[in-house]
């Protein structure tokens, strides 16, 4: 950036770049909104960073960020115990839970990458077959990872995995994926080959 | 959002969502991000942020942002002294630096939009006509606000006083306005039919 820019300027344009989608221009955008803010609305946007992660805690059962251990929702009576929703990361219990979605969850952590060195040794995978293992009323295991290439290969990792230990503790336990196909809204026009592809697979009779 | 997300994390998604461009979904999205990031990064974003404001000047003369009074470029010895850019924010500073320009600046501080109830009293237009009427030197004022409908007004209403003040001072100023045209890099069939008119009426000899 240009060297006539104040300091603090250039100190707040570089920390917005660093954040992911925001390039140098939409940095300096916000930092010259923010500009024009009262300092006490400057104050408590950096106040709320500062205090993000100030009392949060991780839930010992599903393994999402909450402010109680165990979490809201592993701790409401009113869900469903008998289904575990399988996810990478706890954002995608904020997505999943507007779909009305009632039973529990299960936060992995992330995804098998061998690119990146993530084994299933380094997501939390151990801790839910310990999980199915010991908890009886367990019907269903949901694997709602993301329908990437990752994502794929660790729902089916996992699957396997609690299908052998299922078999070998003689267990009736349902596991399913969510289904792959054209988003509601889409263009099938302009759907790639392997959506659509997913799509004619998971068809259904009306 | 969703009520069993810890307050704290709701507090920084709500932050996100009142800058400009971001909805909750990337405010959502950024506020995770950081959840993954050490507490020290954290704080020097929110510090980041709290500092902006703090020893940040309007210079005296040009009235960009600056660490001091007067700013680099005005007190900078080696800029020419006899061209004025008037610009509507000092963000449009740092582009037109980039183009290698040496003349000095002066920012009006927004633009003429009766609809906000912006009138030329409440931008910095009385300032320049001032300098420019004490200030001999300068032999070029160059106009460049955006090229929005509210920019063009500005502009013209700033040639007129200009040009009105020149000549009751029986002063030889020379007063531009920035090309529109084609932007570098476009594609002539995608533009609109006011960007081509203006094309073709500032077409230039080989």
């Amino acid at each position: 950036m240009s060297n006539f820019l104040p300091q603090s300027i250039l100190d707040l344009i570089n920390e917005f770049s660093k954040l992911p989608g925001i390039g140098p221009k939409t940095a300096s955008r916000l930092t010259f909104y923010m500009l024009n803010k009262s300092q006490n609305d400057i104050d408590s946007f950096g106040q709320a960073a500062i205090n993000l992660k100030k009392n949060l805690k991780i839930c010992h059962n599903c393994y999402s960020i909450s402010q109680n251990d165990p979490c809201s929702i592993c701790s409401d009576a009113h869900r469903d115990k008998t289904q575990i929703m399988v996810v990478e990361e706890p954002l995608d219990i904020v997505a999943l839970e507007k779909t009305g979605f009632k039973g529990l969850y299960h936060v992995l952590g992330g995804v098998i990458s061998p690119i990146d060195g993530i084994g299933p040794e380094n997501l939390r995978i151990k801790q839910i077959i310990d999980k199915i293992e010991k908890d009886d009323c367990l019907k269903e295991i949901i694997l709602a990872t993301d329908p990437s290439l990752e994502g794929e290969a660790t729902a089916m990792y996992l699957a396997s995995q609690i299908e052998k230990m299922a078999k070998s503790a003689k267990r009736g336990l349902k596991v399913t994926r969510i289904a792959r196909g054209l988003p509601v809204g889409g263009d099938l026009e302009y759907a790639d080959e392997i959506t659509l592809q997913r799509s004619l697979e998971g068809r259904k009779e009306y």
